[in-house]
C-alpha cells in the first residue's frame, strides 16, 4: 500500500511538473473548460470513489459526445484514465442517460421528478438504489443528459461535493442564441477578436476542429442556437452553394444540441431570386420565399430560422413595400411554421427619416403591432432603446407588448465597453436590465419575466446574445471576454443566477480555485463595468464614442449624414447643463414607460444618477447627491473610472506568479492599454464639456495631459470590426 | 535501485498517458518546436548525462532567449526539470556562449576554430577539457549561440546522438527574410491561413505571445530577417504613428536576430510627404527621403531597410519619372547606407504595355542596369520569369547580372500550388531553382552560388520566402505548409541541404521518430509537388488558373484588361498543338539564357519534357519519350496528378492511430479536398485542351465527371488571399 502511494505521489508530481511546462502554455484556448488535474487531495478520493465507474448506455451522435467529454475531463480532473463503459459492471458509479435509452436509468424510478423537468432540464442525484450508491445524470432527452454532464464537471472543476447531489435544473429560457455579426469574407461587424472563425471558403469539405471546441462550449452553458451571419444580411448565404456549408456546420453542431439560424435579407427575393419585388403580400415573393424555406430544410431538417434586420440603419424592409413590420415577419413565419422554424424579428428599427428621438421609434413602430404576428414569430429587442451603451435604462418595448414573445438582444462583443482590449465584465449589466421593473403587470413584472415569457405565458421565449467570438487562439481577445460569453449562457438558463455567483464559477474553471486568486479577481470584474461606464459614459450620458470605429471618445462628433449618428445629438450639451430631456417638457419618451416607472425616472430628484441625464438636462450648477456640483461630479465620475482602472491594475499585478505567465502578461498588457484609454476618454470628454460648463476641473483632480485640439485630432487607421 | 526504477517507469506512463489527453490537444501551434518527453530510453539516458549540468555565462536578451528555450526545451524532451545555471559546478556538462560573454568557452581554446565560422555560425562540439566531457556551444556572437541552441536541440528532437560532435555551421546566405505580404487591415495578399498576424490596432502597446513564438520559429530555422509589409505598399507605415507599432515589433524581435524591413511606397514623399512629386532625382524628394529613414531609425536603431516593388502591376516607381529602375533604388540606398540599411528591389516588373513575352520583360530591363547599383542595393528576383508557378525553369536574371547580388525570392505560401488546402512540400521545387545551372562562368555555375554570393563574390546575398504564415491556430492552415517554411529557412542557411533531409528533420520534430511514421510521411512529402505540377500545369504550362483569385482551373481566361493576365496567352493552344514557342521562331525568350542552356532548351529533342510546352509549341500527335503523343500524355500526366493524390490518401489513411486525431483528421480533410480539386483540374483542363486537340482521352484512363460549361460556370466566392 505505501509502495503504490508513494508511486502516486511520485506521478502526482510528474503530472504537476509537467502541467507547468511552457510547451503547453494556456493560450486560452480551452476557454473554461480547462480539465487539469484537481490539486485537492481530499474532493479527489471522494470523487474517485463516486465516479469509480462511469456508465452511458445509447449510441447516438449526442452520447458519444456525453461519453467522450466525461472520458477526457474525468481523466483530466482526476488524473487517471477513466473509460465510459456502456453496462454497469461493479456497484455504483456514475449512470447517464435517459429512461429511454438507459435500462439503469428506467430502473432508478425517477419518472415522477422527470416529469416536471421538461424536454432540456436534467436531474442530478446522488441515489441508493439496491444497496449501491449512484451518482446520476438523468434527463428526458439527450440534449438534457449533456447538459447534465456539463453540470457535473462544472461542479468538479469548481470543486464542490459531489456528496448527497440533489439538483434539478431546466432552463428558463427556451431558446439561447448567439447571433454572430459574421460576413462571408470572414470580416466581423464589432468583432475585435480577429476575425470569423466560420471559414466559408473551406466548407462544406473542412470542419475545423474549432467548429467542434465553440460547440462543446456553447453546449456546457446550455447554448443551443447560433445565427451564423450578419444581422446587416448577405443574401448569398440563401444559396445552394452556401447551404452546402451551412449543412456541414449545422450537422456539426446538431450532436452538441446547437440548432442553426441564418439571417434574411429581406431583399433576397430580388437578389438571388431574379424576382423584380420583395413585397411580401407578391405572390410571387411569398411563393419564393417557400421554395427557398422548402429548399434549405432539404439541407438542414432541423434548421432553426431566420433572424431579420429590416428597415433599419438603411437595410431593406416591408417598409419599402408600405407593409409592416408584421406583414414581413409573417411572411416568413408561415412557411417556417410547418418546418418547426422561427422567425426573430430585430426591433433594432429607426426611420430614414430622423425622428424627434430615436429613443422612441421602436415602441412607435412595434407597440400598435402587438397581437398581430404569427404564433413562431419573435420580436428581439435590445436590453436599451438606443445601442448597447455601457449603461442604459431598459428598453420601454419590454411590458409593452404583452401578446408578442420579445426576445432580449445582448451585446457580448464590446462594441461600446473597450472592444477588445478592455475587461469588462458584463453580467452585472445584464443582469441590470432582466432585474429592471417594467411594472407591465404591477411591482415585479421584470424585463427577465417578460423575456422567459413567464409573466405574459408566452410558449416560446428566447435570449440573443451578440457574439464576441473571433479567430485569436483565445475566442474572445481578451482572455476576460470569455467570461462575458460564459455569463450570458448561464444568465440565458437562469436569470436569477447572481452576477458574483456566475464570476466566481467561470474564475474557478478559468483560471483557479485557489481564493487567493478568486477573491482578487472576481473584486475585479465586479467593479469593471461600472469603471467603463464611469471613464466612458456616467450619470445617463450615452453615444459619446468616436465616429464609425466607436473606438475612443468622440462628444465632439457632429454635422454627420444624420443628427441621431451624432453625439451631441445625445448630450445636448450648452451653457446652461448637459443631458436629453426626455420627460413632457423634451422628448416625452418616458411616456412609453409604465406610470410607476415614469414617475420614478421623470423627477430628477428621484432618478437614479446614473440614468440622470438619459432622461433630463440638468444644470452645470445642479447639487447632485454627493453634495457637488453635476460638473463637479461629472469630473469626480470620470476621474473615479480611471482610478478603478488603476485598482484593477494594482490587483493584477498582485497575482505575478499566481496566474500562469502567459494570461498573466497579457491581461497586463491589456489594463495598461485600458488605464490608458480611460485617460483619454476622461481627458477627452471632460475637456471638450468644459467648453460648455466654463467651470474649472476641481482642483484636488487629475488634470487632462493633452489639449481638447489633440485629442480632436486623433484618428484610429484601420480599426476593427467595421 | 528497483523500486525507483518502477517509479521511472510508472511516472513515465502516467506522463505518456497524460500527453495522450487531448485537453492538450495536437493544435499546431508549436510547430516543429514540440518539446515533448523523448521515448527512446537509450538516448534519453545518454542526454541526461551529456547535458547533466547546463551553463550559459551572460545576462543579455539573445542569452536569455539562449536560456529559456534550453529551459523549456532541455525539461520536455528530458522529462525533468532543467535549469540553466551560469557557474559550472559540477564536472561537464553542455556549456554555452561566445569566448566574450563566458570565461568557460574562452577556456576552450577554440579561437582559431571560431575564427573560420563568422558571424552567425557556430560550433556544436564534444570536447574534453581538463578531464571532464563537455558539450560546447561556441560562436562569435550571441546570435550564433542562439543557432548553435537550436541546432542541438534539433539533435535531441530527431534523436541524434551527442557524442563525438563535431559540427561546424555557418549560414552560406547572409540575409535570410520572409516576406509578408500582409496588409494593415489585416488581410494578407495570397494569404490562406486566416489574417494577418500583426495585430495593428492593438501595437504597440499589446505584444502578442504569437510575436515571441513567431520570432523563435524563426530563429531556430536561422531566419534573420522580416518585411512585416506587402510589396503593395501602404505609405501609411511610414508615418509616426506606424513607426511606433513596428519599433514594438523591432524590439519583440531583436533578442531572437530577427531585423525588420519594411516596404517603401514609391510615392510615400506625395502621398505622407505633402510633396508634388516622387521623382528620385528631386532634391526634395531625396532630402524627404533623407529625413523619413532618419526618422525611422531613431525608433528602431537597426532597421534593416525596404523592399520596394515598383513600376510593376499599377505600383508607382521611378519609371513614373523617367528615371530607371537604378535611379529609384540608389536613391534609397544612398540614405540607408550610413545607417547600415539595405534596398531590395524587386525584379518583378513589367511594363503597362503588354510585352512580346512577359517572361523576357524584368531580363531587357535589369541587364543593362547591371554594375549601376549602389553596394547595399540587392535586385529580388523570383525563380522563375513568370509567377511562382508549380514548375518554372530558373529566371534568365540569374546569371546575367555578375556585378550585383542577386536575391532569391521564392513564395512560400502556395498561391498556385492548391494555397491552403494542398500539400505540396515545396523543398523540391525550391532545390529545383537552386541546383540549376546557368552556365554563367562556366558549368556549375547554380544559381544557388550565384544567390549566396558565392560566384561573384559579392559580399551581401539573401534569400526571401513569401510568407504562408496567418493567424489559423497552426500558423499555416495546412499543417505541412508549416514544412515549407521550416524548408525555406533551412535552404536559406544552406542550400544544399537535401530535400528529404529537411523533409526527415521537420516528420521527426513535428510528428514523431518512429520510423513507421516518417517514412511514409517522407513518401507523400517528396512526390507532392511533382503531384500538383501534374494534375494543374504538366510538360511546362503555366498560368492556367482561375481569373483574380487563382484557385482552381482557368485555362479558358481571355479577354482581360492585359493579354499577358489570361491563360491563352500562355498555353496558345490551337488546332495544331500546344506551348509557348519561346525560341527564335516565336518569343526567343530563351536567347536571353547561356548558351548552354539555350542548346539544351531550344531543342525539343534534348528539352526536358517538364518544361517542354514552355518553350516550345508541340503539336498534339508529337511523339514524347514514353512512345505516347503529346494529347495522350497531357491526358496521362493529368490523370497521374490525380492517381499521387488518391495514393497520399491511402498512405495517410495508414496513419491512423499513429498520428495524433487531430491532425490525422486535419489532413485527411484536406487531402479529401485536393483529390476533389485534383479531379476538378485535370477534368477542367483536358476538357477545355479537347476543344483543340479533338482527340479522344484514352479509353483506360478515367473520364471527366462534369461538363466543361459546368466547369467554366464554377466561381469561388469570397475566396481568400486577394
Amino acid at each position: 500500500m505505501n509502495l503504490s502511494k508513494n508511486l502516486f505521489r511520485f506521478a502526482l508530481l510528474v503530472v504537476l511538473f509537467l502541467s507547468q511546462l511552457p510547451s503547453h502554455a494556456e493560450d486560452g484556448y480551452r476557454l473554461w473548460q480547462r480539465y487539469d488535474l484537481l490539486q485537492n487531495k481530499d474532493l479527489l478520493k471522494q470523487y474517485r470513489k463516486s465516479l469509480g465507474e462511469v456508465v452511458v448506455q445509447g449510441t447516438s451522435p449526442t452520447l458519444t459526445v456525453v461519453k467522450d467529454e466525461l472520458e477526457m475531463g474525468l481523466s483530466g480532473l482526476l488524473g487517471s484514465k477513466v473509460t465510459v463503459s456502456d453496462q454497469a459492471s461493479k456497484k455504483g458509479g456514475l449512470v447517464v442517460g435517459t429512461p429511454t435509452t438507459s435500462p439503469l436509468i428506467k430502473d432508478l424510478g425517477l419518472d415522477q421528478r422527470l416529469k416536471d423537468i421538461g424536454q432540456e432540464g436534467f436531474l442530478l442525484l446522488s441515489q441508493k438504489h439496491k444497496g449501491n450508491a449512484y451518482t446520476v445524470i438523468a434527463a428526458n432527452s439527450e440534449k438534457g443528459v449533456l447538459y447534465g454532464t456539463f453540470h457535473l464537471l462544472r461542479l468538479l472543476q469548481t470543486q464542490q461535493s459531489l456528496e448527497a447531489l440533489n439538483v434539478t435544473s431546466s432552463p428558463k429560457t427556451k431558446l439561447r442564441i448567439l447571433n454572430h455579426w459574421d460576413n462571408l469574407d470572414r470580416t466581423v461587424e464589432r468583432g475585435y477578436a480577429g476575425f470569423s472563425i466560420w471559414d466559408w471558403h473551406k466548407l462544406p469539405d473542412y470542419i475545423d476542429q474549432r467548429y467542434l471546441d465553440y460547440a462543446r462550449a456553447n453546449a456546457s452553458i446550455g447554448i443551443n442556437g447560433t445565427v451564423l451571419t450578419n444581422v446587416n444580411a448577405n443574401s448569398l448565404v440563401l444559396t445552394p452553394e452556401y447551404l452546402a456549408k451551412v449543412k456541414a456546420l449545422a450537422d456539426a453542431f446538431r450532436p452538441y444540441g446547437i440548432k442553426v439560424y441564418l439571417t434574411a435579407r429581406f431583399s433576397s427575393p430580388i437578389e438571388i431570386g431574379k424576382l423584380k419585388t420583395a413585397d411580401p403580400l407578391d405572390p410571387a415573393v411569398r411563393a419564393w420565399w417557400k421554395s427557398k424555406v422548402d429548399e434549405i430544410y432539404t439541407y438542414i431538417p432541423d434548421f432553426g430560422g431566420f433572424t431579420v434586420k429590416a428597415n433599419s440603419e438603411g437595410q431593406p424592409g416591408p417598409q419599402n413595400y408600405k407593409r409592416s413590420h408584421a406583414d414581413g415577419a409573417n411572411m416568413l413565419a408561415e412557411v417556417l411554421a410547418p418546418k418547426g422554424g422561427i422567425v426573430m424579428w430585430r426591433a433594432f428599427v429607426y426611420d430614414n427619416n430622423v425622428p424627434d428621438d430615436r429613443h422612441k421609434q421602436a415602441y412607435t413602430e412595434f407597440k400598435p403591432l402587438d397581437g398581430t404576428f404569427q404564433g413562431n414569430v419573435l420580436v428581439q429587442v435590445k436590453n436599451g432603446a438606443i445601442d448597447f451603451q455601457p449603461r442604459e435604462p431598459f428598453h420601454p418595448l419590454f411590458g409593452a407588448m404583452p401578446k408578442t414573445p420579445l426576445m432580449m438582444e445582448f451585446q457580448i462583443t464590446q462594441e461600446y465597453l473597450g472592444q477588445g482590449t478592455h475587461l469588462a465584465y458584463l453580467a452585472p449589466m445584464f443582469k441590470e436590465t432582466l432585474a429592471a421593473d417594467t411594472y407591465a403587470k404591477g411591482k415585479g413584472s421584470t424585463a427577465g419575466k417578460i423575456v422567459d415569457g413567464s409573466l405574459d405565458n408566452h410558449p416560446i421565449s428566447g435570449m440573443a446574445g451578440v457574439s464576441n467570438i473571433g479567430n485569436d487562439r483565445n475566442w474572445t481577445s481578451h482572455p476576460f471576454g470569455q467570461a462575458n460569453w460564459y455569463a450570458f449562457g448561464r444568465l440565458a438558463w437562469d436569470h436569477e443566477l447572481t452576477s458574483e455567483g456566475i464570476a466566481e464559477e467561470w474564475i474557478k474553471m478559468t483560471f483557479s480555485n485557489a481564493p487567493s486568486q478568486v477573491a482578487p479577481i472576481k473584486q475585479m470584474m465586479m467593479g469593471s463595468r461600472e469603471a467603463v461606464v464611469n471613464y466612458m459614459t456616467p450619470m445617463g450620458l450615452h453615444h459619446l464614442m468616436g465616429w464609425s470605429h466607436h473606438y475612443g471618445p468622440g462628444p465632439w462628433i457632429k454635422d454627420k449624414p444624420r443628427a441621431d449618428w451624432t453625439s451631441v445629438y445625445y448630450h445636448r450639451a450648452d451653457e446652461k447643463g448637459i443631458g436629453f430631456d426626455r420627460t413632457k417638457t423634451g422628448s416625452n419618451a418616458l411616456s412609453q414607460y409604465a406610470p410607476e416607472v415614469q414617475a420614478m425616472w421623470g423627477n430628477p430628484a428621484t432618478c437614479p444618477e446614473e440614468v440622470l441625464l438619459w432622461f433630463h438636462h440638468v444644470a452645470w450648477d445642479a447639487k447632485t447627491k454627493s453634495g457637488r456640483t453635476l460638473w463637479d461630479e461629472l469630473c469626480y465620475r470620470y476621474s473615479g473610472g480611471v482610478d478603478s482602472v488603476r485598482a484593477m491594475q494594482k490587483t493584477w499585478n498582485s497575482l505575478a506568479g499566481q496566474v500562469d505567465k502567459e494570461r498573466y502578461e497579457q491581461v497586463k498588457q491589456y489594463l495598461d492599454i485600458q488605464e490608458k484609454d480611460a485617460r483619454w476618454w476622461r481627458d477627452a470628454c471632460l475637456l471638450y464639456f468644459q467648453t460648455f460648463s466654463k467651470r474649472p476641473i476641481p482642483q484636488e483632480l487629475e488634470k487632462p495631459q493633452g489639449t481638447l485640439e489633440e485629442y480632436m485630432k486623433i484618428e484610429p487607421k484601420f480599426a476593427p470590426g467595421i
